[in-house]
Order: structure tokens, then C-alpha cells, then sequence
């Protein structure tokens, strides 16, 4: 196999009350990328459809995380990398995880899979930091494990794979205004009331034991931010009256999908997910932001393979 | 039925990384009540045995807790309420607790059980507000429900039960010294850095995921306290050895019990519980300071009636 092309899913980092550990993969919604061994060793970015990304090695994420990767196997040949990005970059659906993850997948593909999943969330995670400034794996995690993902700890690194409920559906509203992930970090306090964060350990708890035992109504219960979003929510026009009218139309929670603008809602049936998408639209159309929205399973797969 | 006879037991509160939500209970530590109807109205303390507490039905923690079901309930005939206190009070391991909770769970027997663990654990924080000045469940819910329990919230009121990994067993050692409940509050800050509270989320999350995958390793990867015990164990003397020690001893982790004194360590099997054991006596057999130590394995029941 010299060739392969995949879907690198988006994915939603936080989850309310998880900042920083958790995640979920989406199904409908990723870039594909076609990578290729090539004789000429090395990492090259030879194609970018969708968006205006850098070509050069040591400044795209994709190629970023390859070359940790591809650094590490020393393989007799090289890679070229495609890209048909339909994540947009900055929209906070893990546009620059997909990229990371996607690579450091296929090229272990093509290798033979001589690499684990920790393994490939460890190189990728090289690529997501030229992105982000740090080494951050809550997106990319769920990206390469696919389901809900909470990343016990970056050093070492460590990620557990939590069981998804089967009817649990996503619906996200991305309204095209810019939110710098910088500016979302530097938003937050150094420090938190202590009271605020036993609040945020309960429903991280609860929210994890709802998981385990399908309770959709503990998962409603346990979809609540009180150390973030306060903040955060400040960046994102209408975000709460977003929130207010998706849990009117029958959504379980709601909050913001990473570092924003883009905003998740989790809801217990397609129906309602499609429900939920028609009163996100509903908020958007009365203004003058363009906005996509897009309802999702959860991806329990993750990455996948297209040819 | 009349009278009846139970074990009200000890517990653990907190369990390192669940500051004020996560309590464990004990098997072999507890407390004795004996709780008889009488034709007189109300609620009497007649008896108290190994422990010097008030009498008046207003103040001790077993009769306002008793009495908030009872006056709820407004049944035909009085309780009277003898205790057998074994569980020293401010040794860390829910003395206050097991009587309130004690308590209620006779009474409620005695009526024909018209109340759920949920509102039984209701009615014990009035009585255990009595001694801490607040109303907390860490120690309540997993005496009253067994096993491990996530106090998801107490207003309103939600309890989740956790599950139990079957070959986890519990090393107590109570060095006699006082922690008043109210000193181990006021040595805690207001508020603490954001990335510590990240830590603490990531491994209440994952001690929960631990508990549902039977995963003994992970256990031991999620008893870290970031927040609470760096403070706390300022007040426990040879308090880092303790732990050094029973890790040593091949403990999974360890950590303050309630607000101390009393420090705990979680073990994969009785063996090494009481391998751990021996390493906490060792520990303090050459200071001044009096202590005992318990093995127990997890009590998965909770109260346990005699007789």
C-alpha cells in the first residue's frame, strides 16, 4: 500500500464541565487527506484545499506531527501530504487537530501500524502545539480514539477511552466571527474559587459515571461549566440565548466547543439533534453573522478510512 | 417490630482527589445503636457508651437527625436511642456521621422503610450540620448507600453510587491527636491556581472511570490531591512519611481521611492491606504519638442490621 486517503474527523474539546481533559470525535464533519509514500525521503505538503494553510514543513501542523512521527521510525522513504480541509481553521471544532492527527494516522497506516494510538496522540500532539503555542491533546485524542476521550495527563501522556451512549447525538452551530484561541486562554483567571471547582470535579465525576450507565438525564445534569464558560461566553454573541432556546427544544446541554465561537449542544435522539439545530439557526438568522450548523453522531471510530 | 439493632459504619470522605463529593464506606469500623419505639411521643438519647456526648435531643447529631425524619414523618409513637459509639469523634472517619445517619436508618426500618437512601441522607445532614456546621454528605451518602458514592450535589439533593472493585481493601491508621473539622477548613484557600483544579477534575474523572473498569493501576494513577492536601497534611504529623511508607508497602494510593487526622490507603488485595498496616504502625510506634490502625475491606451495604 503506497496510498491512502481518510477522514480526519472534528472533534469537540471540553464538554462543559471537562475543560482541558475532555472530548468527543464528530462523525459528519472532518477534513480528508490523501497521504502518499513518496522514494524522496522527507515530509512534504504537496496540496491545501479549503483553506489558506502554510506549505512549509516546519509550519503545518499535518506536516509538524508527520515529521515527529517519521523522525522516530526512520522509514527508507518519505511522505506527501493533501489536504481538502472542510474544517474551517479558528472555528473551535479541532480544525488543527484533524490536520495533526490525520497525518501521524495515515502515515503509521502506511507503515504497517507499528504505533498505538497514545503514541500517535504523542506525535500529533507536536503538531497541534504549532497551532496553539502548547501541547494540548483534548481534541486530538478523541480525533485518533474516536467516542468521548479524557486525557488523564499529558506527561506522561495518558488517555482513557470512555463509553459513548448510543442515542447521544451533537448538534454545533459554528457563527463566523473569530475568536483567537489566545484570546479565549488569556480570558480565564490564574486562579478559581475553590467552591467553583468542586462544582466542576462533581460533574466531571458524574458526567463520566453517565457514560458508563447510559443515564442521559445525569448527562443533562452534569453539561454545566461554572469555571469557563462564564468567561468564555463573554466572546460569543447570543451564546446565551443559544443556550436557553436549545434546551427549550429538547437539548440536554449545551456549552462552548473548545475555545469557541463554535457551540455544541448533546441531545439523546437525532430528531432532537435536528430540532436543536433548527432553534440555533433560529437565534443566527435574526442577525448579521453568517454561521454553518451541523448535526453529528458521535464517532466512535475516529479516523477513518476512505481508500 | 419494635426495636432494632444495627452497625452504623465508618467512612472514608474525599478520597484524595474528591474534595467534598467522593466518600467511601468501611466494613469492620462502626458503631453499634439500638432504636426502640416507645408510646411516648418524640425522640430520646437514653443511653450513650464509649463516647462523651450530650444527651439533649436538640444537640446530639443521632437525635436531630432522627428528628427531622420524625417530624416529617409524624408517626404514632416516639424513638428512643441508645449509642455504642466504637468510632472515636474527630478521628476523620465519619464518627458524626454514622450516628446521624445511624439513626435514621432504624427509625426508617422501624416504620416500614418509607424512605429512600436519598432522603435518608437528607435527613442525617440536619444532624450532621450539628457538629460540622454545615450540611455535607461525603460521609452520610456512603454510609447510608455502601460502597463508593459521588455526592453530586446536595441542594437539590443527588447521590450517585459508584461501583466497587471487589478486591479493594481499606488501611486506617488514627494517630490521636485533634484536627478540629473547622481548623482543616480554615487552612484551605479561597480559591487555588486553575491548573490545579484541572489536575484534580482529570483524576476525579478518571478514579470514576477506574471504578466502572475494574482497572486497579488506574486507581492508583487517580489517588492524587493537588488541591486539599498539600494544606491538610501541615496538621498531620509524619503525614509524607505515612505515605511514603505504605507505597512502599505496595499500597495503591493513600491519602487524609475526611479532614484527618486519620490517613488512608486503598490496597489491590487484604494481604497488602495489611502489609500497609504494619508499615503505618511502623510509622508511629517510634513517636509519642497513640494510634490505632484498621484493615476493612470496602462495605458495600453500607448499615447492616443485627438484630
Amino acid at each position: 500500500m503506497n496510498e491512502i486517503k481518510i477522514f480526519s474527523p472534528a472533534t469537540v474539546a471540553n464538554v462543559s464541565c471537562g475543560f482541558d481533559v475532555l472530548g468527543f470525535c464528530l462523525d459528519t464533519i472532518g477534513d480528508e487527506m490523501v497521504i502518499r509514500k513518496t522514494n524522496e525521503k522527507g515530509i512534504k505538503i504537496t496540496k491545501i484545499v479549503g483553506a489558506d494553510l502554510p506549505f512549509e514543513t516546519g509550519k503545518n501542523v499535518a506536516s509538524v506531527s508527520a515529521l515527529a512521527l517519521y523522525n522516530d521510525a526512520k522509514p527508507d522513504c518519505g511522505f506527501e501530504i493533501e489536504i481538502y480541509k472542510n474544517i474551517k481553521p479558528g472555528s473551535g471544532i479541532g480544525s488543527s487537530s484533524a490536520s495533526a492527527a490525520g497525518s501521524v494516522f495515515a502515515i503509521n497506516h502506511l507503515l504497517g501500524n507499528p504505533y498505538n494510538a497514545t503514541q500517535l496522540t504523542g506525535f500529533a500532539m507536536k503538531g497541534e502545539a504549532v497551532a496553539s503555542g502548547c501541547e494540548h491533546a483534548d481534541n486530538i485524542a478523541p480525533a485518533l480514539f474516536g467516542g468521548f476521550t479524557l486525557v488523564k495527563s499529558t506527561s506522561p501522556l495518558q488517555v482513557l477511552q470512555l463509553p459513548t451512549p448510543k442515542d447521544l447525538y451533537v448538534t454545533i452551530i459554528h457563527p463566523q466571527i473569530e475568536v483567537k484561541t489566545s484570546e479565549a486562554r488569556a480570558i480565564l483567571p490564574q486562579d478559581i474559587p475553590l467552591q467553583n471547582a468542586i462544582t466542576q470535579w462533581s460533574n466531571v465525576g458524574s458526567l463520566v459515571h453517565a457514560l458508563h450507565t447510559n443515564d442521559y438525564n445525569l448527562i443533562s445534569l452534569s453539561l454545566n461549566d461554572v469555571v469557563v464558560e462564564p468567561y468564555r461566553s463573554q466572546l460569543i454573541p447570543h451564546f446565551d440565548l443559544v443556550k436557553t432556546e436549545v434546551l427549550k427544544a429538547g437539548a440536554l446541554g449545551a456549552g462552548i466547543s473548545g475555545s469557541g465561537p463554535s457551540i455544541f449542544a448533546l441531545s439523546k435522539s437525532k430528531t432532537t439533534a435536528e430540532t436543536v439545530a433548527k432553534a440555533m439557526t433560529q437565534v443566527f438568522t435574526n442577525t448579521t453573522i453568517a454561521f454553518n450548523t451541523y448535526v453529528s453522531k458521535i464517532n466512535t471510530q475516529g479516523m477513518k478510512i476512505i481508500s
